[in-house]
């Protein structure tokens, strides 16, 4: 299971494709994508935060859309559109202050459907802020 | 299970606790709030929209969050924070350009988890466009 | 959105493709199909109990998975094999003794995937004991 | 976070309080407790297979709940009940015939709630058969 795009390609797709993510500067960054695996970095700007400087739920929750989605862009190339049909998201702990680092696998990647386990935590804590599994419908014409 | 709380409560607490919703302008009004059900409206705004206009998936999560807040909110009042532990989504089908309607059952209100049904469908129209659950852990020392 | 089978010949097909349902006798019960709806009747036997004579959480999952898959059965018919790509249960709260009954509802009934609502309570009960939504490929080259 | 029973404590305690696991002999065995980490082994008989011999999505799911369960009391201890609240499972890919190994993670074990991450495979597979998250309420008065 070989990527077969660049963190460069990806980041270049989703500004393009996806430029709504970026309104607030580049709050998400991808930082490496190996076989199976995608890490995104996201930065929190003032919106996505709730009293006491934590990141908010939904903040979290489009974090792992996103870095699913990267994922699997990375792995099937920008042939199509992959979709979101399930996203289930447990919130466990609130992150400290700062960039939360959300790292992405790929447990199936189907013809007709990809499943993603995400793991979201702050940058450089052992314990996880949230966990979610998604499921994508992907392309069965691609490749 | 009768609300403790009035839509204008309800909307006022939300700007005060919650501002950040608002940064975009007032895209989360609450409609109504009867026994177990709150129903919550949502005019997305351009950072909302994916290429076609339709509303995206993250903004979906992000409504279907917040409405599952506010109805617990009515029937527990302004007395301490909820927190999701859980949320899942599915998403059905594109809804049609124009206002989301989120409608939010209780199914449950216990000393420590709330329960709740979240139906997403673009207004007027009869099939959904997304399905929630979320579950809220709510203090046991409110009431 | 009309059923395309009796219950008859959906108990029967049940009975034929899935003979091991039926190893602890007719637990299982397909009571009403009408469209986009089906209700299934659960008999416990002492192997789905736990102590103080509940119904244990995986044979109310087990309730789910089947009356789901019945509602897309008797919509799509016998022609072939309808797969469980996700099931999410909320437990709500302990049922009282007696059977349960299943309330499944299609929330889509798509090209490739089905989504079904399912909610389980006690005979009688107005509060539900579990509330699950389940995803089911299904496929593509029926009807 | 490390243990507080032993593999055969654990395996005691299932015996003596959930007998109906058992009613088809020693179906599940606890393989394993390591801190944070219980893995559990699954050996079907002929009521948890479906036609072709793989194992039926019901008794995965039975199998989750309840390697979830053995890695919580390993680690409160047998003092009070733990009760599943949600679970989300993901059906992968079917497995090979033979016993199934589900590795169960705790994500959390918080005062009021535990969340277990749990990977399926068929023995000797590298590939997951499922993939379930599990939250089960957990009682404060213990230890």
């Amino acid at each position: 299971m070989q990527p077969v795009m660049s963190v460069a390609e990806v980041e270049a797709f989703l500004a393009r494709e996806f430029p709504q993510i970026h309104l607030d500067g580049p709050v998400y960054r991808v930082e490496s994508l190996e076989p199976g695996v995608a890490v995104m970095r996201f930065t929190a700007s003032e919106r996505h935060l709730r009293p006491g400087g934590t990141v908010s739920g939904p903040a979290m929750m489009a974090l792992a859309d996103l870095a699913a989605y990267v994922v699997i862009l990375g792995h099937i190339g920008p042939v199509a559109l992959a979709v979101t049909t399930n996203l289930n998201i447990n919130f466990l702990r609130k992150p400290a202050p700062g960039d939360l680092i959300a790292t992405c696998r790929l447990m199936k990647l189907g013809k007709r459907l990809a499943v993603i386990d995400c793991a979201i935590a702050g940058e450089g804590e052992a314990e996880l802020a949230a966990h979610a599994t998604a499921t994508y419908s992907v392309p069965p014409e691609r490749g």
